[in-house]
């Protein structure tokens, strides 16, 4: 038996997905009943790093998706449109779909599983979050058994680059985006990455997945990394924590036995931001464009997935293993009778997900702020924090900076909400220079 | 559709993966299908940690793997037999097996696998390696679509606890075996662990889903860590390295450019042994009981699986994937029709991969010795290695002890054959006082 693909996008991940696809000896068997049948692209003439033939090409994408006889269409287009609507009409057409675009399946999942339940196909995503790192096949397979209490991931090399070298070197943010930018590690318009959204993306992906429900990708909160500082980096480590952007999705610990204090219960919190992250914990030491997600269930405990997060070689490996899986599905079809959905493939969640407020959110944070150098400022500040519920571990003066006392205060696990309340009463105080930077703690 | 589980053994794992299939609530949907129809005991009247109907236990192991009404046989006595022929009875009588049974699994893999494609069932065993983490299940899917280099992996909790206190102790091995014995991470007979035979069972397995063959469990080489002393994980410290014994199974890289003079052309090695890992190395900082697999292909670069590699919840958890797995395929069959096997679920490889010798190893080496303190004796050394080829990288004088130098070589990449000869030559001088050790060097 022999399966047509229908590829759409011959960029990066696309040329590294017709190179396995074209030249499969020494890998799974599979894969020699697989054939690359259309290619859409852009520009017929371009140079191409991979020899198709031109018979191949076309830049009718639409054509691909309405082929008869294309069995999976791999969509390596990315961005919104017209990735979603030829996604949607190559399922209309009872076409399996692989792709790696996690901008349409984060905001428009719902839609696409739906349209793939109907069609009876499968919609696959493991290119989409983390690379080649096989992540998406073992929260749906291996780790489905357990109850899954956190996701928590280093899910965007770019930042995790940027990061990693102001931890090195001690040097700012904007210079080395900069520096990133002229490598090739950061996009000329690097907003998606350092403002967090491709992170958002990636944890409402596998929090669907993780927790067997649908995200609202609009609730998901995000907070970039262009305001941690060469200053937070260095006291962080003096206290024993490396910053990360990590992306969260937990449980809520309430969730288990619900009250009326507790508003949160069976609900989720869903998050990108920079955070704290002590220093021997195993995702501290995951450096440069590097990914890692750990996943935290019961029985297993946790455990961590690592590797490239991005590149050709290593998300091309991750599209043409769902293609794979599809294939191994489409060999134990008898065409004779009637199709049943593989449970293991298919999306069978409808449900929305309760995601809390951040304002519910307990967590430890940390706190940089410049303040005059008076007697009583420390007790002010403690009052303050006391008065809000919100306590402190400890708060210690780092430096002295233009005459202004240079204060990091470190609470305990407290309420999001009083501790912004408090935080907001700091900034109206006649002593308070600046609140340099507020950064939570893992 | 409900599909009945036959449990051979409630011991540890047996007990978790019980626990698991009663309590099916916040769990894959999957799971719901799954029924445990009898269980295999040695006593009925032990008191339990799970809660069974009487009804349910056996002491007749036999009428289990013959009961027709079972679909699902999990395999969790251990030992070579009678688990070996249970297993091959279930096979027989057409039933889908799942294992954590690596000892079987490593021995008598071909044997299985055999009968179970005769059969048309599966054989899964996602326990047998790394508890857990799932390295089973991505290393037969998302990773098959690469042409595998190399699997390394920590993949005994055992000595890595045992080692990881050594290091953060500076202390002996005995000693802290005796400790681990106490605190129940070691068994009261260590053999199997510290001798290296369990994590060679397990690199057996990985080698064979890596590769594509099957492979001799007796050609796999296999040292312990008995001989790791204090002073080498002290000494290895300062060179930049940690300890660990590290599982390993590497395509020869002379194997895409077979040559005469190359006789090791598309050959594996595989081996188990203590290792210096350089310290900025992903598995350098996997301490403790936990496990880490490093997968290196093309295209995908390197990708880890970090986890518990051992107990109750994370094997469990294991093995209740595989059994879903199983009952993801059963549930797309239509019984009308005739079985389709899942080829990502079936073995299909029937050959032996070759293993070359260790002599062939390339590898970069260790050796502590202690030697008179003459004039001319690090130049005799120099010297001799030269003769067999073997290249130094340096030869350090780190102490005295009883008016012997102790010595330190670390050689360049060398044929192991050459440093063995090297090595024995040394023993023959009468300026040698003890070769201490030999350790290769990731």
């Amino acid at each position: 038996m022999v399966f047509k693909v229908g590829l759409l996008g011959l960029g990066t991940v696309g040329t590294g997905t017709a190179k396995i696809l074209l030249d499969s000896e020494r890998r799974h068997p599979l894969l020699r009943s697989l054939e690359i049948h259309k290619v859409g692209v852009r520009s017929l003439d371009k140079p191409r790093d991979v020899e198709l033939p031109q018979s191949c090409l076309t830049t009718d994408l639409a054509a691909i998706v309405n082929d008869p006889e294309i069995d999976i269409i791999v969509e390596v287009l990315g961005g919104l449109e017209p990735a979603r609507t030829l996604i949607l009409q190559a399922l209309a057409q009872g076409k399996h779909v692989v792709t790696a675009n996690k901008a349409v399946v984060s905001r428009y999942g719902g839609e696409l599983f739906t349209a793939a339940n109907k069609a009876g196909v499968y919609v696959l995503l493991e290119a989409a979050v983390g690379g080649g790192i096989p992540v998406i096949q073992p929260l749906k397979q291996a780790l489905g058994v357990n109850r899954i209490q956190a996701v928590t991931g280093i899910v965007n090399g770019t930042t995790n680059y940027i990061l990693t070298r102001m931890q090195e070197e001690g040097g700012d943010f904007e210079p080395i985006l900069q520096d990133a930018q002229q490598l090739g590690y950061a996009e000329a318009d690097p907003t998606a990455d350092v403002d967090g959204w491709d992170a958002a993306d990636k944890i409402a992906i596998l929090a669907s997945l993780a927790f067997g429900g649908r995200i609202d990708r609009e609730a998901v909160y995000c907070e970039g990394i262009r305001q941690v500082s060469a200053a937070d980096i260095s006291y962080a480590k003096k206290l024993g924590f490396v910053i990360k952007l990590l992306a969260i999705a937990r449980r809520n610990p309430t969730a288990d036995h619900p009250t009326a204090d507790h508003p949160t219960a069976d609900s989720l919190q869903v998050r990108v931001h920079p955070t704290l992250v002590p220093k021997e914990h195993p995702l501290a030491s995951v450096n440069g464009v590097y990914n890692a997600i750990l996943v935290e269930g019961d029985p297993i405990g946790q455990v961590m997935f690592f590797g490239p997060g991005a590149g050709e070689g290593p998300t091309a490996s991750a599209v043409v293993s769902d293609v794979m899986n599809i294939a191994a599905t489409l060999h134990m079809e008898s065409p004779a009778t009637e199709k049943l959905p593989n449970p293991l493939l298919a999306c069978s969640h409808e449900d929305y997900c309760t995601i809390s407020p951040m304002d519910a959110l307990v967590s430890r944070f940390y706190l940089r702020l410049l303040v005059k150098d008076r007697p009583g400022v420390i007790g002010h500040l403690g009052t303050t924090f006391g008065q809000h519920s919100v306590s402190l571990e400890s708060i210690v003066q780092i430096g002295m900076q233009d005459n202004l006392a240079e204060l990091v205060v470190v609470t305990h696990e407290v309420q999001e909400g009083n501790f912004q309340k408090a935080v907001a009463e700091l900034r109206g105080f006649g002593e308070t220079d600046a609140i340099a930077s507020v950064l939570r703690v893992l």
